[in-house]
């Protein structure tokens, strides 16, 4: 780490500082110049005692230099992460699309999406059985219901299937029926959370926080990597701004900025990134040829009576079209799209 | 509310949206203006209405006209409302500052920092028992071994103590030990961990959430109230923008505003809000200025040894000098601080 | 507009509302709904006279059901826009690529970067004459020197010329010069700025503000259009967020949001928006499967010895290789890219 | 400066940078980490060069050590600088109020104003006589005429007067008629317009950007004072951020950070700050209390007639009031209000 000393440190509190960084191990090298003076110190150290440091007399700032987060990183494993669900490899050459309703409202909604998403060529479903809510008074999403009527789609169409999971409680239930464990945006510091996910050892999707830097997010997959669950898959769902044409800015750089990082996949959820349905398409576009791994999209057969997200869900034939769209663009940089299953056809 | 439809909207898609309000129950008035038309929509309904209506072709817009909080809400209630902690009442004419160190790290830590508040006229003890960090390898708190020194802090001085809670699973043990539970930013909106402190009946210090607006944060209250605790107190400690030179950027507008809407009292944290010392003391006498009921604050008795936040903590000197600085402030606006109290003094 | 009237509004101010509403030649509906009295008003007005009435006690909020901007916008003009440069369509099926350097900085270098960029591909030459610094001791440019050099370039190499003009005084010669005119995104709400370059009649870049909303920059472009100036042309550069990775967090949103209420051209920085060179390939494919009209990109020989924006500068190499990836992924959206030109071929 | 060069960067890297540095005049230190190489680099260099560094291969960043402004900062002047207008010192220890209408509107209504403002304590009064507004179709303000009409309404009160300038042509005029030169938040990097007022000599209000921070801030001042001028007062009045309760988010921090890092006066926008009368009187007290020399606030006789920025003007009945919750938040901090002044008295 660097320490920079305040304009006008006194000798006493630069040899104090320096005691200090000596006393923790650290190798260190003083450097005046004419109007700061900076303290070089070598050594891996945990981040209170960066905390420590700055909270010195006379010292203006601590400038780290080594990347908070070890397992997230690409100078730990150079090499792709992928994570393999079911004959779904995320994070390979193949473009994954997941789809589906944002919540699981009854059997026959999620039947009839789950074919129609399927046909369409996504690879795994989507669904919400529990629903973070805004408002208590908002449906709340079907809970043990929902998934299982999740598995039931999964038996039906042989998709492997995402959910949501809200509270540490709920994991080993959750866990017991969907292939992916969804931690949604509001949850990404929510640390008993991730702590408990890491346990299940099953694949986890990861939402970017509305608020949270690349940097704080790989930090919350650092919470599941160094739980023993190395299968995690990053989402960039958009973050909070002043805009408000759109729900959130989705931040395709985010994408390139966490695959230059992280060897981990990531995905792209342009439903929530914009919150428009009209958007959704050309958005989804972007994120492939920004090169993300794939994607999550909200499909509803009648938007118009969702319980939750019907502004921005897409309809099975808007989807269908999207997907077209989707095989060019991902031929144009390298991947491929899953070709379009028959309706119907089971595992 | 109001249904803006999109310029060009046929007269079937408009007959469609009237027809659809009507069935849920809405009063309606159709006004075809030049390029736009619009429809009034009246009576009291779910959200997912409104965005089911929003999901209809040929909608552009839904304007909703009523608040989404109702118990949090001055039209609910007009009348302030006030939390009573032992003889500590917060949203009363006295301004109310709790303090303590971010993390309790020992007996002699703790014991010292409460006196030595206390002494300055704190009347509310803070303390981490469990510490959400941003990285898995940061000192994560005491747990039990924090809460059981928390209560023998409170038996030493009679200061009434604060701690957060992280993981719903925890809420029944913390509240055993605690006077008020405290719901951290990043848990603004963990609606399992909201519904679980609702079921105590204690009083719980609710913190904005740094990407979340007013009107999400009363929704989060409205959480907690709904489920039967009337008891939350607000806490402002600062949102999420471009600017660097301070952790987090203090809304004291936020104030103002949660003040006009709601009938909860409103406390501000100017160490989370600046994330620097030097910073505090100001920000803490405009939080006085602006209207708020109460500061939170954290104090260190040496913040260069502190196991976290040592750079925003200040010294128990800092503090008392602090108190006398507030104590002439809530005078000009009409509140009154504690009398700093004698040192050693129990309940 | 509709004006929502406070909950508990007397009859007198709801009265007052409707009379001045009148007065200002409104056709108005009046809806006393439980919470709240609401009040539709029909009329096209000025801005000003909404604040008026949101001034008027009693009055909650307004909600302006109109675009405010006309020119700009598609209901006035469903058909795009493309503005002509020599034989370059900007907005029409090609995706049109601009680059060169950041600043012009001498006659070897302009005249080489120009020729590479050509041979890549590039349609339009960029080269800032006059530069906006944050700081008074940077480059501020070559000035006229610097127009002068990029009229050569033109000459030797057939490529149009893009500039910044930082003045209204400076349009003048600015114009003489160059065949587009830049506004920079920390001019985009210059108005007198705005004003001038509408009376040159020259094609004009308009960059979105960094805290600037889509809206908000329509209405910039309105300034251009109503002062008779119809050749504009957007370009999204990156807005600013609390993410620090990226120099800027460019907004791909907002390229669908323009596109789909103006029928102006949209372009995209990703220079800029990314501040990194590495980043600049892949959102650069992504600008152009989001359907963006084109780019501008900084290109520098030597970047390590630019006088301004070095580190986010691509080689001649690197734009060589990104045009050839650009081309793949146009074809994908259905556009195309311009043939890679022979190097000193003149127009 | 620090450079930190990328995990694995090679031998031949890191010496080419090393040497570049020594090229440039720096002494450096080379640390070989266990991660990460870093050289420290001694010296007072141009912008430009850290780029340069930035731009070479291997390199991660740079983190540059020395404050990018001189003249705007402490170290250069530790004493605090007081802008005198007339006999009010800004910067000492009064807290000086200016007030008046938004837009100079007419005769009667500016005169109305000013009397009133200066009844009830105001120092300075504030009129626009060139507006810049969001809308080309908007109230652009009286030119000219308004700034004759500011000269009368000083005739008459003895209030000297402050206005916003918006175009470099027009600095020459309204330095005829102003005692105090605005530049609005959209023209903080206006730089040509800044050059210009630098010229006059004329003391220089500085309103800080919308989406700029401290230090960018401070460096527009930069441009003033390099430029020879040294009456800059710094004016924050509020940033933007996803709130939308408030018109703007008011940063009072920055009013701490502003009076730590630079000698200048610094005052405060609450009135565009909040964009809504009822917050402007918080806001205020809050101002005062956090260590602001003053305040900047709209007065209008009529909001609901006002021409622009009705809903956040306050009535003079209402300033009034204001000024005496003033006098008690300021004697609280130790500085002093202006006694009201008997209306009509003339200089």
């Amino acid at each position: 780490m660097i320490v920079v000393m305040k304009h006008g440190a006194t000798p006493e509190e630069i040899q104090n500082v320096a005691a200090r960084l000596r006393h923790f191990g650290f190798d260190i090298h003083v450097s005046a110049g004419v109007e700061r003076t900076v303290i070089g110190a070598i050594g891996d150290k945990k981040p209170a005692i960066l905390e420590n440091i700055e909270a010195l007399p006379g010292v203006e700032r601590i400038v780290p230099i080594l990347q908070p987060f070890k397992l997230a990183g690409r100078e730990w494993k150079p090499e792709p992460t992928i994570v393999q669900v079911g004959d779904v490899r995320i994070g390979s050459d193949e473009f994954v699309v997941m789809a589906g309703p944002c919540a699981v409202e009854s059997e026959a909604q999620l039947i009839e999406t789950a074919r129609a998403v399927k046909a369409a060529g996504a690879r795994i479903l989507r669904g919400g059985a529990y629903k973070p809510r805004t408002s208590p008074y908002s449906f709340q999403g079907l809970a043990e219901e929902g998934l299982r009527l999740l598995a039931l789609a999964r038996e039906e169409t042989g998709l492997p299937v995402i959910t949501e999971v809200l509270s540490p409680k709920d994991v080993p239930l959750v866990a017991e029926y969907a292939d992916i464990l969804q931690i949604g945006a509001r949850n990404m510091q929510n640390f008993s959370l991730l702590r408990e996910v890491a346990v299940t050892k099953k694949p986890v999707l990861l939402k970017r926080g509305l608020a949270n830097t690349v940097e704080e997010w790989l930090m919350a997959a650092e919470y599941i990597l160094s739980g023993g669950n190395h299968q995690v898959i990053l989402c960039e769902r958009g973050i909070r701004t002043f805009e408000t044409a759109t729900r959130n800015t989705l931040d395709l750089s985010a994408v390139a900025v966490a695959k230059e990082l992280s060897h981990l996949p990531v995905i792209v959820d342009p439903s929530h990134g914009t919150g428009k349905r009209q958007y959704v398409a050309p958005l989804s576009r972007a994120a492939c040829a920004v090169g993300a791994d794939g994607l999550i999209i909200e499909v509803h057969p009648r938007p118009e009576e969702a319980l939750s997200d019907g502004p921005q869900s897409l309809t099975p034939a808007q989807f269908s079209h999207l997907m077209g769209e989707l095989a060019a663009v991902a031929a144009a940089v390298g991947r491929r799209v899953a070709q379009a299953a028959r309706v119907g056809a089971s595992r």
